[in-house]
C-alpha cells in the first residue's frame, strides 16, 4: 500500500509500506474497513515532519502521517450493526481503553492508554485504507462532503472547547489565535451561543479571514490595537464572558484574564510545552474559572450534526486541495505556512 | 395622556387616562423616562381583553394594556449613568424589590414581588410615556430597529428558556407548540448551540412559518406525524437531547418524555393553570432533568446584542404593524388569531 | 448450588439449583468468582415474592432472589488486574453492555441492556458464589465489615440522589419517606452537604430511627405536622433547597413543591407505577429543577469510602440478622413490613 | 468610642477613635446598630500592622482593625423586618453597591465597589458598637456562641471554596496548607461531600490540630512526604478529585496539578501578590478545572446553619482569647505566630 511516510525528521516520502503483520489491518468483530477520500494536514503532522517531535513522542521508526480523514466502509466486522459497506464515514483519530476508568466515566480523552494516528508509535491515515472500531467511525449525511468531513477533527476540538466553556446564550467571547484552532473555536462559539466573537492576531490576512466567516466575527489586530481596551469598549467596561486560549504561545496566554468579566471562563486550548505565568491576582478578584481542554470527547457526531443542518460551515477554511501523489509537495507547502491558508487536504485516488 | 385602556372583559378603548397622582409618572433619582415608539401584543394581553383575568391575577379596574415595548429617553433621573436623552431603548417589563432574597440571589424573576406591566394592578405601556427605572431599560444599538426590540421581550422566555436547558453545542431539540413562544424558543435554541430544531405544533400555517426561519428547524405535523416516531427515526432510536414544551396544552406536556433521550433535559415554559400528568416511569428510565421557567433574568441585553450581530433574526415574525390610534382593531385582529400572523405591533406617533 | 429461590408469586424455597449451562457461572478473563457472605433484603425481592411481578418484570420462572451483596473473591480471570484471591468485596448488581451509547457517555445506568441481579430473567446472589465482572466488583477497606457492604447496594441509591442533587454546602433538605432508601437518603444528603436534613413520614417509630440516627435530622410527622409549614416556619418562608421523594406515593409527589424554595431542586427516587400529577403553576413561579434517578452510576466506590472513613454511618440501619439456612423465615418477616426494622441482612455460610 | 487603632505599620493602641461625623455610624432605615460582642483576629489584621498594606491597600490613615465578628443588636432602622433589639448576630464585613451589574448578577463578592472592614479606606470593628446593614446581619440560633459566630468570616472562606469546587458525595480532596483558612476549608470540604480530605504542611504542629479535627483527615507532612505519591498510592493511582491551595505560596501553588485526578479541580484560595507558574501540559493532559475564589458571596447564613446542626463544628479552632483591653497584646501575640495556636479573638465588655 502506498502510504506518506515520515521517514525522520525532515524527510517524508510516498511509497510502498508493508502492511504485513500490521495490527491495524486485522478486521476485529466490531471494526470496519475504509477507503480513505480525504486527508487534511495538521499542524502536528507538519511539526513532525519539521522537528521529528512533539514533547515526549518521538519519531524513533519510519511513521504514516495523517489524522484528519474521511472515506468509505468497504468492510464491516460480524458484529457490526450501525455501519454498511458503501456509508461514507469520519474517523475519530483517537481510540481508548474501553475498559479504564476514565473511559467508564465518560471522558476517554484523557486515559492515558488512548492510541491517536500519527502519534509515535501509531501510523496515521495517509494510505489507502485503514481498520477502525465502529464506535469511532460516523456516517456522513448525503449533504456533508468528504472534504467537510475530513474538517471533523480539527473542528471537534473547537467544539469541545465551546461545550467546555458552557456558552449562555448571548455570551461575548474572545479566541486568542486565527489559526485553524482559533478559526474554527470561533465558529464553534457562535454556533454554541455567542453573540459575538472577537479573534485577535497579530497576522493580519489570518484576521480578515476570520472576519470574512461571521458578520458577528469581530477582529483584533495585536499589533495595532489592545485586547482589554477593545473588549471593555465594547461592554461597557464589564470585560468579555470567555476567553479562548488557542496560541499556545506564553506571552498570549499571560494575558487572558484582563479581557475577562467577573465570574467569566478563560479556555485553554492551546498546548504549551513549558509551565506559564499565571496572574493570580488577575483570576481571584474576577473568580475566574479555567478550562483545560485535551483533544475532545463526544463531539464528533454532533460537529457532523451541525455542518449538516448549516449551523457551521467550514468550507471556506478549506483553502487548497492536493492530489495524494503531491502530498510530499503538500507537506513542503504546509511546512512554510502560507498566511493565506487555513486548511490544506489531500483527496486519495478513489 | 390618550392609552389603550381595558375597562373590562371584552371592553377595550383609545382614551385620555388620568396620570394624576400615577406613582408610575415620578422620576426617581435612577429612573429614565421614555417616549415609547413600538408595543407588541402578548398573548397574555390579548387574554385579560378576552377573559378579564390570567389565574389569580383579575382585572377589578380599568388598565392599560401591552407590555412588549420599545422607545426613546427624553428624560434621565439625577443619579442615572448608563443612559441619556436621545437613547433608543427597550424595556424590561418586570422590576423586583432589590433587597428581595431571590433578587440578591441573581434571580429576580421569582421574587413574589415583582411589579410586572399589564398585570393587575399594575399598568401596561400602550400610551405616550413611561417612568421606568434604568438598571431593566437597555440601549439599542444603531442596526436594532424599534420594531426589533420590542420583539426582545418575548425573545427574552425563549434565550431563558435556552439558557436554563444547557444546551452543550450540536444538541437535538424538540419545541412544541408554533406559536409566537414555541417560535422565539426554536430561534434560541439554534443561536444557543442546537444542531437541528424539530417544531411540532397542529397548525399548517404555524408550521410553514416555522419551516422558513431556518434550514435547521424541522417541521412536525402532529396531525399526521407521531413526535417520538419522528426524533427517534432521525436519532437512530436515541432521542432529542432537549424537549420544550411550549403550548400548555395538558396533553402536549402528558407526552414530553416519550421523545427524551437517556439524560435529556424537559423545559417546561408553557403556563399549565392546573395540574398536569407526570409520567414519572418515562422520567425515570432516562433520568430526565426538568427545568420549569419562569419568565427571564438577566437577559435583555444578550438578546439586544444577538439582535445586532445576526445570531438571531426575529424581524420575520413580525408579521403586522398598526398605528397607535387602530389599536383597537388591532386588539380585535389578535383575539381572532388569524393562523398566517405571528406578532402583532402598535407603532406610536413620534 | 443451594439457592434461595423464588418458585412463584407466594412461594420461595432453599433449595439447590443447578448451575450446569448457567453463562452466570462461566469465568470470563475479566471477571471473579466471588463467595458470598452477606445478603441484604430489598424491598423489590419482597414485591417479587409477594407480588411475582414489578412493573413490565415477570418472574415466569424459578428465579434466585438477592442483590445487595458482599463477599471474598475465590478466583480471578486471566486480565483481572485490581481483584486478587482473598480480597473481600461488595458487588454493584447491574452490569451494562460496555458497547451502549449511554455506557461510554457515563451514564450506564441508563443503558436498556442493563442485566440486574434479581430482575426476572437475571437470577439473584442468594447462592453460594456468583461470578461478576472486576469492574462493578469494589474491594474493601479492613475497617468496613461485610454487613456495612451488603448496605453499599441501597446506600449508592441515596448517594446517586445527593449527586444528582447538585447540593451546596449548608442546603436544608426535605426527604418525604422513612424507609430504607429515605432514611439512606437522608445520610446521603448530610454527607453531602446539607446542613439539616428534615424526614417526614406517617411510621411514628420510623421517624424514630430517622431521628435517631444524627441531630441534624429532623421528623415530621405527618399525621399531625404539614410539611410545607414546618419548613416554611424553619427558613423565614423561603422554603427548602431540595426535596427528594423517596416514598413511590402518589399523593406524596403531588406535593413535592410546596416545601421548596425558589430556584430549588426534587429529586424523584420513588418508583411510581403510574403517572402522577405534577403542580405545573407551582413548579412554575419557583423555577424547580427536578431530576430523575434511576438507581446509580459510578458511586460504588464512593460509598465504601465514605462508610471507611466515617462520613456515613449505615450500621444502625441494620436491624437484624439471619442466618442463611433461615432465609425463607427472614423473607416472611420482611414481608410482613415490622414497623423497628429497617434493613434485614442474611449471613451465608463461611 | 474606644477602638483598637492601627496608627501606622507597627503601632497599635485601644484609644477613643472619635465617631462624631463617620457616615458608619448613621443609622439607615435598612440599617442595624450592634453592640460588639467577639471579634476574632484575622491574618490579614496582623499582616496590616506588621507591614502597613496588603497589596495595592495602604493605611494611610489610623484605621480601626477587626472583620471576623459577632453582636448583639441595639437599634434597628425603621424598614428593618428580619431583626429585632436583643438578636444575636454576625456581621459579614463586606458591603457591595446594590446596584451594581455584579450584585444583580448574584455574585457580590466581585464587585470593585466593595466596602469592606479593615480594609483602607473603610475602618474594622474592634470597638464597642457599629452600623451595619439588615442585609449583611445574620441572626444566631441559641447553640450557636458568639465565640463561634465569629468564626462565621473565615469558615465562610472555606465554605465557599467547597461550594466553588462542586464536590461530588465521596469524593477525596487535599488542601495545600495548614493554617486557619486551610483548616476551614478542609471542615468546609468534609462537611460538603467529601470522604477523606488530605492536608498538607510543613508544620507539624499545625498537621496535629488538622488531624485531631476528624477521623477524615489525613495529614501529609511536606518536609518528609511528597503529596502526589501519597495520594496516588491511596487513589490506585488515579489522583484527588480536589485540591484546594491555601497557602498562597508560589511553590505549593506550582504543583496542584500533580496529585490532581483526569477531570479535577483546583480551587485557588490563597492569595498570591505575583503571577504564579502554570503547568498547562499537566492540566490539559487531565482537562483540570481551575476555581479562583474571592472571599464569599451568600454563604453566612448557610455556615450558621452548620454551626448550628453540628454538620460543622469550629470551636477547636478557637485556641484563645483575649479580653478587648489586651487588644494589643492579643496582636502583638498573633504576630508572633505561635505555632499551636490557630485563631485567637478578643472579647468586648457587655
Amino acid at each position: 500500500m502506498k502510504s506518506l511516510v515520515l521517514e525522520k525528521k525532515d524527510d517524508i516520502a510516498l511509497r510502498d509500506f508493508p502492511a504485513i503483520d500490521r495490527e491495524e489491518e486485522v478486521l476485529g468483530p466490531r471494526d470496519v474497513r475504509i477507503k480513505m477520500h480525504t486527508v487534511g494536514i495538521c499542524g502536528s503532522d507538519v511539526h513532525y515532519y519539521t522537528h521529528g517531535r512533539i514533547g515526549p513522542f518521538v519519531v524513533n521508526a519510519p511513521m504514516i502521517l495523517g489524522h484528519e480523514a474521511s472515506g468509505t466502509v468497504i468492510e464491516t466486522g460480524c458484529d457490526v450493526t450501525t455501519l454498511s459497506v458503501g456509508d461514507r464515514v469520519c474517523m475519530e483519530p483517537g481510540v481508548p481503553d474501553p475498559n479504564s476508568k476514565a473511559t467508564r466515566l465518560g471522558m476517554y480523552n484523557v486515559d492515558p492508554a488512548v492510541r491517536f494516528w500519527a502519534t509515535p508509535p501509531v501510523h496515521g491515515i495517509l494510505r489507502p485504507t485503514c481498520v477502525h472500531p465502529e464506535a469511532f467511525t460516523f456516517k456522513l449525511p448525503d449533504n456533508v462532503s468528504f472534504a467537510e468531513a475530513a474538517m471533523v477533527e480539527p473542528l471537534a476540538v473547537g467544539v469541545h472547547a465551546a461545550t467546555k466553556a458552557r456558552i449562555k446564550p448571548g455570551d461575548i467571547a474572545v479566541v486568542i489565535g486565527a489559526g485553524p484552532i482559533g478559526l474554527v473555536t470561533a465558529l464553534s462559539a457562535l454556533a454554541g451561543g455567542c453573540a459575538r466573537v472577537y479573534v485577535a492576531d497579530l497576522a493580519e490576512k489570518k484576521l480578515e479571514i476570520a472576519a470574512s466567516l461571521s458578520a458577528a466575527i469581530i477582529p483584533i489586530d495585536v499589533k495595532s490595537q489592545n485586547i482589554p481596551e477593545v473588549i471593555k469598549r465594547d461592554t461597557d467596561g464589564w470585560g468579555a464572558d470567555i476567553v479562548f486560549e488557542a496560541t499556545g504561545s506564553p506571552k498570549a496566554a499571560a494575558g487572558v484574564f484582563e479581557p475577562l468579566c467577573p465570574g467569566g471562563c478563560v479556555v485553554m486550548i492551546g498546548g504549551q510545552p513549558d509551565p506559564i505565568s499565571y496572574d493570580a491576582g488577575a483570576a481571584m478578584i474576577r473568580e475566574a474559572r479555567i478550562e483545560n481542554i485535551f483533544r475532545y470527547a463526544h463531539v464528533f457526531p454532533r460537529c457532523v450534526a451541525m455542518l449538516s443542518s448549516g449551523a457551521i460551515d467550514v468550507k471556506p477554511l478549506i483553502t487548497r486541495t492536493f492530489a495524494f501523489e503531491d502530498s510530499v509537495r503538500a507537506f513542503e507547502i504546509a511546512a512554510s505556512a502560507p498566511p493565506a491558508d487555513v486548511k490544506l487536504q489531500i483527496e486519495l485516488p478513489q
